[in-house]
């Protein structure tokens, strides 16, 4: 019997997610998520008593993705493939899970579970791995800059991430977010970036920057 | 008697920006405004139609306030005191109107007018405004970029100081927004302009740090 029951709460957490991107997640009631998956209404609240614990298992999802896939490497130095991973994977948390960034203190308003969870990520883990990949790029002659710079990039980096959706939203409300605003977004912290490159990591970074055109 | 309408007028407008600043827009009401200016709904929708409409005005002082302040002066060449002047001018608008900033993007979403105008606004002033401020301060020889690099960086520089405000608000909930998040604010940008800096403008520059203290 356990096997179906943990598949339907995975199937939940997956199709809310598909739909909060969609349609944002304030249009989007537990029972829509229900008829989308063809259940009851009643079958999803045996597993969530609410649409806040969905949303908070949707953000579990995210700050796993982030802490495992972004975790400076224990066993082996950091080369600079890792810079540009690293990015990329910043963006695809961020067009994954593009939903919660729409309106991040809105959503947090309507979930304090949500809203000490989310803190507590961004106060004790995420600065750690922006501020420790930093200190390897500088130590692996990648990027060149004091000390004192890292913490002020690094929130002006964390800061340009995590509003590029919604300033791509307000700059174009018509269009939808696509992947090209990804890419857009990809150049954007790029550009942050850029003043601080060494010479021997220009052509490195110039490939990474074609590989995410204007548009 | 259109001198005592043109103040009801007025005072609807500031009266609503002090409540829409302290307690957002959302939670306040044109019952609210009433109230709190001791007249009755009755003549406050003899001035607005609606609550959007209140809103829509307030977006215009902020313009206003904007284009006024920020514009490149015609009739004598811009000087350092004019960076330090603008940078603190930027981020005197945000934290005058600074509810609009709080959910720019649902704000939009509900109120369409404010929509298409913001958006002619940004297309059109605001990016000139911002890239002729940069042109201006290579030519004075304060900052030394490419001229490729001005749009990306006036691009990061528009979305530190759009989003400050709800960066903060994220990064620390239960902390009103203060003078003193504004400050920090203006220090994200300068760390923006700090890589090209010219060492004649660096004097002025780290005054202009000081006087924007971390806290």
């Amino acid at each position: 019997m356990s096997k179906p029951r943990i598949k339907t709460y995975d199937r939940i957490v997956e199709e809310s997610l598909v739909l909060f991107n969609e349609h944002g997640e304030r249009s989007i009631t537990t029972n829509h998520i229900a008829a989308h998956l063809g259940i009851s209404p009643g079958n999803l609240y045996y597993h969530f008593r609410n649409k806040e614990e969905i949303v908070h298992q949707i953000f579990q999802l995210y700050r796993r993705f982030i802490t495992e896939r972004l975790a400076v490497p224990q066993h082996r130095s950091m080369e600079v493939t890792d810079l540009v991973n690293y990015l990329e994977t910043a963006f695809e948390a961020m067009w994954r899970f593009r939903f919660m960034f729409y309106d991040l203190p809105g959503l947090m308003a309507r979930n304090p579970q949500l809203q000490t969870d989310y803190q507590q990520f961004v106060h004790s883990e995420l600065t750690d791995i922006l501020e420790g990949h930093f200190r390897e790029f500088i130590r692996l002659g990648l990027l060149r800059m004091s000390l004192d710079d890292i913490a002020p990039v690094s929130v002006n980096i964390w800061l340009v991430v995590k509003f590029w959706f919604a300033f791509e939203q307000t700059a174009r409300p018509k269009a939808p977010i696509t992947e090209a605003s990804g890419h857009r977004g990809v150049r954007q912290v790029l550009a942050l970036l850029k003043p601080y490159v060494t010479p021997e990591f220009l052509p490195a970074f110039h490939a990474l920057q074609e590989r995410h055109p204007a548009s």
